[in-house]
């Protein structure tokens, strides 16, 4: 259901069980019984004042129950005289709620919903598990293997289909795109909307939110959370020359309150506070620690929270960040990293895959899919982005081409299909451990001598599989120190995407002969 | 000449200007006036005492002069009586000299020769030169391309005979060699001489130097002399069972004492105080300290001092230290060291191609190829290593295979004739800045946002040549930042080793069109 469907029901006044969001639209009499599958929209839509600025001048939020539990959830304003509540219910159950708002209209509304099994291929909002590692709210393990499409959702409605067809066959479950139009080298096109109101001037009036363009990028949450994707949302970024990089402190927190209001409640949603906001000079350290605590406090559905930096690394030890989000490819710092924050780190910025006329925009496919396996080694995980210009193309970087890691459209590069056979081998991890969450993913096992190794098991106890990257390494044969238990062995090529079982079984330290190539990869299952 | 010639034509009390080195014995009368061409050795023997402990019993030296020039040089006793002294004059014109001794055959005794014009090709010991670099002493520039066969000298002649015939259609230019015998993986045979005499239970009389065993060394790097071959040689390495890596400090001193009369002579000499110091748990860094001020004092010829570390680097800030000698692939720190350093660095052990089951020992030889690439980018210079075992080898580390890391023998990896085709490319800098020693070898010019690139000036006025380097970046098309003054431009394949030159010439911003594949290079040269 898109989001035009499902406002055509709120207008009707009429109730429906439309998914995966599902409208509610009240006038009176209160609406009759709904049920609300777990993790999807429950939304709920009033008529109240549409004079003044409702934006500024209407408060409006609601309590939902669950027996004793509460949860606070803000409305919002949707325009021409709608306010809306969204929320994603977490636990089965008979859900109540009330609202309250100082608009008569608009407060002390109560109804009821009943919170129903979830639907098949929907297992919640993504959280941080296993100190490094990440799982659905439904305990299924979730590896991030994201791409990078910072500018996807302001460009033509074709191009963004074409994206969407795209994510279908690639082997990414995460993106990283903005909220706010990007404006950069080959991006020098205006986005189809504005996010605030503007008059003939172009001047901004950042008390009133365009609710048709926070409405379209929901929609395309929406259709990601079909393919299941999750949105990395950047909040805030420095390529900008609308304004959006530069507002007040209270137009920056009237608009996030305004995106946590309308968007919590998607649950493939991740808060990306920034795109290097190192590099947005309005900004201080302190603007994006107070902008985590109102993520943090109002965003009921407590989504995973991270920013994003260029130079000057942000503090990712705070409590208040879920995860490492980093832009580098310093794979041998991860270590350290790890240990010392005690999350799972994303290195979501390796440089791209491309051909461009910039160092972070023209690496072989070779070098983006080392990167991959360099960061699973780890016990990381890492982000694709693909910057390919056609090379018949005129070389000037103020035309806007289509470019992947901006625009979306097509994938050309030679790593997404081996970043899906690595994605393959890591999610293996996962389906051989069952049920027990602390062998799933893999954590790095650095020894001073042999090359990267990687267990499923942090405990040291029960390790299930070890899997050896040897980078530009290539023994003829080499010593494995395997613990204590029964293996089975297969070499596998990287690049060729193959997989060759070795006869027999293995224990203890374990000699094999290799195939003397370099960026071979060797993986250890127990039998 | 070979050194058994040159003994010879001393035992039999002759005269001769017997090239590259110069043997005179004199009994009595005096010996007649010899020429020794520029930078070859003078030497001469005397007989003596050779009863007692000649090594510890007799002191042997002498004073050379120039004019109002004095230079002291150390004798050394050779057995069989015979007590020798070597000099290499630096500076033609007739030199004189006068012995002292605490022995009445030995001193007094006086001479004279005639140091004439340098042979053809001999160009005198190589010194650091404008800060990074090196050159011989007649102004040269020497751009080290150096390999790595640590125990060569101590294998069979046929091997040893295999290896200087493996070097003379090599690219290298300087390799690193072990006074003592090694001990290690791949090294369990005995050597074919001691370097001390040894009873029959195996015990060392370290007051007794084993001089055939010297002798035979200095033949050794005779031969390499012969191929301009620079004999960087280690003294000290802890990789042994025989207890010359835990002599007593008066043992190692009279050792470093003999070792230095006896070789400093030679033109091609630079002193690696050690391999991997700090692995040598009866040293403290403080012996070390003293071992490079008796370097120091006693080579008359002042060659290049450093040492090896294996994970604690030496203190290359040091006065005593001549230049950098790395075990690290770290090349992006390359920068910093040269700036507090001021001296050149070698980054002399980067790993080794080749296939080994140890993660030093198995580098695809594309990966040694570019940390070549990388080194000179950094400014810097790079030593060669190969580690292949037959595939068919049985896998079995107690075996004595021949690996040129450590035996010499032949060379199996693809790097090398890459590395004489950069190598030829550094070269040109010197071949296009005619005598200006300024404008020869890249100097790092390190930009935060362009790919790596070097010039051939520090000084940042009159750059002849820029280097740049992709490494695993593959831009379709690349700006570079030409400084004032019209280029050439050329696209070059590091590893297909081609140069194809692009039409016309180049000023200021300059936006070529790539190959958009990896690891190629670009090169400007001023027209």
């Amino acid at each position: 259901m898109n989001r035009r469907e499902m406002l055509k029901i709120g207008s009707a006044g009429s109730l429906a069980v439309a998914l995966p969001a599902i409208a509610i639209a009240t006038t009176e009499p209160q609406p009759a019984h709904a049920a609300v599958p777990l993790w999807e929209v429950f939304e709920l839509t009033l008529n109240g004042p549409s004079t003044g600025n409702p934006f500024a001048d209407v408060q409006f939020a609601a309590t939902f129950s669950l027996g004793h539990r509460t949860v606070a959830v803000d409305g919002f304003y949707d325009g021409a005289g709608a306010y809306k509540l969204r929320f994603m219910p977490d636990t089965p159950g008979e859900w109540g709620y009330t609202t309250t708002s100082n608009a008569a209209d608009l407060t002390g509304r109560t109804g009821r919903f009943t919170c129903i099994a979830a639907l098949a291929g929907a297992h919640g909002p993504v959280q941080p598990r296993n100190t490094h590692h990440f799982a659905y709210a439904d305990g299924t393990p979730f590896f991030p293997f994201g791409t990078t499409c910072y500018a996807w959702v302001h460009q033509s409605e074709d191009l963004q289909q074409q994206t969407l067809q795209s994510l279908r066959s690639a082997p990414f479950n995460k993106i990283r795109m903005c909220v706010f139009p990007k404006h950069y080298e080959y991006n020098h096109n205006e986005p189809p909307l504005y996010p605030f109101e503007r008059n003939a001037a172009g001047q901004h009036d950042f008390t009133r939110p365009n609710p048709a363009y926070f409405a379209h990028i929901e929609q395309r949450i929406a259709d990601l959370r079909v393919l299941g994707i999750e949105a990395d949302l950047i909040l805030f970024h420095p390529y900008d020359r609308w304004g959006y990089a530069t507002m007040p402190s209270e137009a920056d927190d009237r608009y996030l309150r305004y995106v946590l209001a309308r968007m919590s409640a998607y649950r493939n949603i991740w808060w990306s506070l920034a795109n290097e906001f190192d590099l947005m000079k309005a900004k201080s350290v302190q603007d994006f620690d107070r902008f985590f605590k109102i993520v943090e406090q109002h965003d009921p559905a407590n989504h995973l929270r991270s920013v994003h930096y260029s130079r000057v690394m942000y503090d990712y030890s705070h409590p208040w960040v879920t995860h490492g989000c980093l832009q580098t490819a310093n794979f041998d710092a991860a270590a350290g990293w790890l240990a010392a924050w005690r999350k799972p780190i994303m290195f979501d910025e390796v440089q791209y895959e491309g051909n461009l006329n910039r160092r972070w925009g023209n690496l072989s496919g070779e070098e983006m899919a080392r990167r991959f396996w360099l960061g699973v080694i780890a016990g990381c995980y890492v982000t694709h982005g693909e910057t390919y210009l056609d090379p018949d193309q005129p070389l000037d970087e103020n035309t806007t081409p289509t470019i992947w890691w901006s625009h979306g459209g097509k994938l050309r590069g030679t790593s997404p299909d081996r970043i899906a056979f690595l994605r393959k081998l890591v999610e293996d991890t996962a389906a051989t451990a069952g049920k027990d969450a602390r062998r799933t993913g893999f954590e790095a096992q650095p020894t001073a001598y042999y090359l990267n190794a990687s267990t499923v098991d942090a405990t040291g106890t029960g390790t299930q599989q070890i899997l050896y990257f040897m980078d530009f390494h290539q023994p003829i044969y080499y010593e494995f120190p395997l613990p204590a238990g029964k293996f089975t062995a297969e070499l596998i090529d990287p690049w060729e995407m193959k997989i060759s079982a070795l006869s027999g079984t293995f224990e203890g330290t374990t000699k094999l002969k290799l195939s003397g190539r370099p960026f071979s990869a060797v993986r250890f299952r127990r039998v």
